[in-house]
């Protein structure tokens, strides 16, 4: 099987690095095609610790492949993996993405979600190709650990989850994070796209926006999400 | 004089695209020496902005400056201007970034001070150029709201402002940021570089982490500042 540099079509991805290769190997090892070493790699720990992992799959030492993948930066480690199947737990609380379209926005996003344990994100299309090396890349890792589901609308995620309750962040909100008190669980924290944020027809008293100086337009989106995340967590661990 | 691609030992620099050019019309006018207008550019509204705003500084219409310094992106609107002194104010609470290294993280992290009130930032080198035009683009307009200003170390920093208390963002301090009471101004927020942190010198007792699981390394730079100026402005604000 020629192994191909990476498009949206084909059925496998690929990490790049060993971070994200243990990772995807300590998760999902049965989804794993193949493991790539450069053959000037020699740490032994991270060896060792791969041969531990990955049972029955096969390791190549491959130089040409890797460098083709990772478009010649250095790298010394990757796998290439099948893309898989992902659902969201009805019980936890969600993050949802409208029509997210950086990558590496996205994966910084599920890195913070993971560090304050959200790990379940649906992500409502247009948006980018979420099994992308770049966005592997930028979630270091936390790729892995997470339930990352596509859907076409946001009623079709209503409707699967209609216990959830949803506060979409958006400028036009009157109630700020600095005051809200989340009460409710499961809960689902909104986000729009980069550029544009939520339609209006998102608003609704439930809407939050986190209340900043008149002098930005906007925060960075991982930014927004970032806080929101954290002030979640915060009040969630005090109850 | 004849304007050159980029370069950190030149004495100007440039903003690319309306917004930041008309932040730095309405903050450094002075400072400005022109204007870059596109042939197709017929914004009837930020035209007559510009004009209300430059003074006596030229507008030249120039598609081959622009499409040069813009790397051949879509740009109709650029201002070249000589890069000026900035001084931090005493009374105002700072960030500390030590030996920031990614242009991206850098402008986000101004937009996201700018946003919860923190317009001084102290650099300690070695570190990003300030002034790289991709900083600028990450900043979108707010770099020209702060005060940016070199270090060549902690101490001579500290050595300027005495007055200000010093809590250091690392991975190993024993406060979690979720416990803290901010309560004396002004104070300066120190964070570390993007993969390696604060070295372990800084640690000390009033060094802060933002508790998050273990299921990741850290937080990213950016969302890390964020969490940490919303909570400090959200405390203050209360008071």
């Amino acid at each position: 099987m020629e192994i191909k540099s990476y498009r949206k079509d084909l059925f496998y991805s690929y990490t790049l690095g060993a971070f994200p290769t243990i990772e995807l190997l300590k998760k999902h090892q049965k989804d794993v095609i193949k493991i790539l070493v450069h053959s000037s790699f020699h740490n032994e720990e991270v060896l060792s610790l791969i041969h531990s992992l990955r049972k029955d799959t096969e390791i190549q030492i491959n130089d040409k492949l890797i460098s083709k993948l990772s478009n010649k930066e250095n790298c010394y480690l990757a796998a290439v993996f099948n893309k898989y199947q992902m659902t969201l737990n009805p019980n936890k609380n969600h993050i949802v993405l409208v029509n997210p379209m950086n990558m590496g926005n996205f994966g910084t996003i599920i890195r913070s979600a993971l560090g304050f344990g959200f790990t379940d994100i649906a992500v409502i299309k247009p948006a980018i190709d979420i099994f992308d090396p770049k966005v592997l890349r930028a979630a270091m890792g936390s790729f892995f650990s997470s339930n990352i589901v596509y859907f076409n609308t946001i009623e079709e995620y209503k409707a699967l989850y209609p216990d959830h309750k949803l506060h979409s962040f958006m400028l036009q909100a009157k109630k700020t994070l600095q005051e809200t008190e989340f009460e409710s669980t499961p809960l689902s924290l909104v986000f729009g796209n980069e550029s544009s944020g939520l339609p209006e027809n998102y608003l609704d008293d439930n809407s939050i926006i986190i209340k900043h100086s008149n002098d930005i337009d906007s925060l960075n989106l991982p930014t927004a999400v970032g806080i929101a995340l954290y002030e979640v967590d915060k009040q969630l661990k005090k109850r």
